[in-house]
């Protein structure tokens, strides 16, 4: 069953504000890959923008520089090892897809594959800035799409409603945390 | 008691992984501010290097572009109001430690205030990049300086001893998500 609804661009950025990790689709001339990625983080909100940090020795790298565009998906808890696994091995020397015998389904507004059962997807077209690419690894991109779960995400608010579908934040050495206990403060 | 240890500078980006929201000090001139901002993340390992999305509206981004410093620091779950407060006014219109109180403390390496009490700190110094700053309110620097609390973060690792000492996540609207459950995993 596909749970999966529309996130208003507008509210993008809601999906990244506290720092979740992720897993990054791309493809390029018929080939695809998934890489974990930590470094990603809102950089805009309308239309939204979004950056990603991605290493000049990753085969992603070649396939986003080729294509132009990514998908940033926040996997849940149940895909944390999946997680660990795409980061741990090298696209350049396997199809992770078919190596790890992962789901995926299609991208809607660019060519890449996305990862079944992610929380949140925000499909990404590069803006060109070659300074940060090539100085600092560093890629904008502006956002051209984003759905979510709607049993973790409705309303622009996360509402994770079981530990297996929370977010999940890297810490390094395959530890993670849980995205934890949602709380409220007022203004002092 | 000061529970304050310093981290070494090419674990730094350990601090940050996980993406928890921040409190950014600076000053010039002899005036000084705090504010809130989620959108930071780390660059690079070492020298580290992190990226703080600063909007040409806050009296922050005056303070930075005139002293080309800052201070990353993370609060806990128990300066969370305090988190949302000094987020929800601006700077130039009062001074925000006076009027909230805030104890304080002065950086090591940089000419800025800290606030007392965070678990942990990351003394910046910004690395010109005026088409950033310019086009898309991005800073980039270097960490010169980082120092935790050793009763939550220790060895190149965060260890929440309970829950009051836990980093916190900003969603909207005054609604955070704790750092929550610790997990491992294996590569599959």
């Amino acid at each position: 069953m596909n749970h999966l609804q529309d996130v208003p661009l507008a509210k993008a950025y809601l999906l990244l504000n506290h720092g979740p990790s992720t897993l990054v689709t791309s493809e390029h001339d018929g080939v695809a890959n998934v890489m974990a990625a930590a470094w990603v983080m809102p950089l805009d909100f309308d239309p939204p923008k979004l950056m990603l940090v991605l290493d000049r020795n990753t085969w992603s790298r070649h396939l986003v520089e080729g294509s132009g565009a990514f998908v940033i998906q926040l996997p849940s808890r149940r895909q944390a090892e999946l997680t660990l696994t795409v980061g741990s091995n090298n696209g350049g020397e396997m199809d992770k897809f078919a190596r790890f015998d992962i789901a995926q389904g299609r991208a809607r507004k660019i060519a890449a594959p996305i990862v079944e059962g992610c929380l949140a997807y925000l499909e990404c077209k590069v803006i060109a800035e070659p300074h940060n690419q090539d100085k600092y690894d560093l890629f904008i991109a502006e956002v051209v799409a984003a759905y979510a779960d709607e049993r973790a995400f409705s309303n622009g608010r996360w509402h994770f409603p079981d530990d297996e579908l929370r977010t999940i934040h890297y810490q390094a050495g395959g530890a993670f945390f849980a995205t934890g206990e949602a709380f409220q403060v007022s203004r002092g």
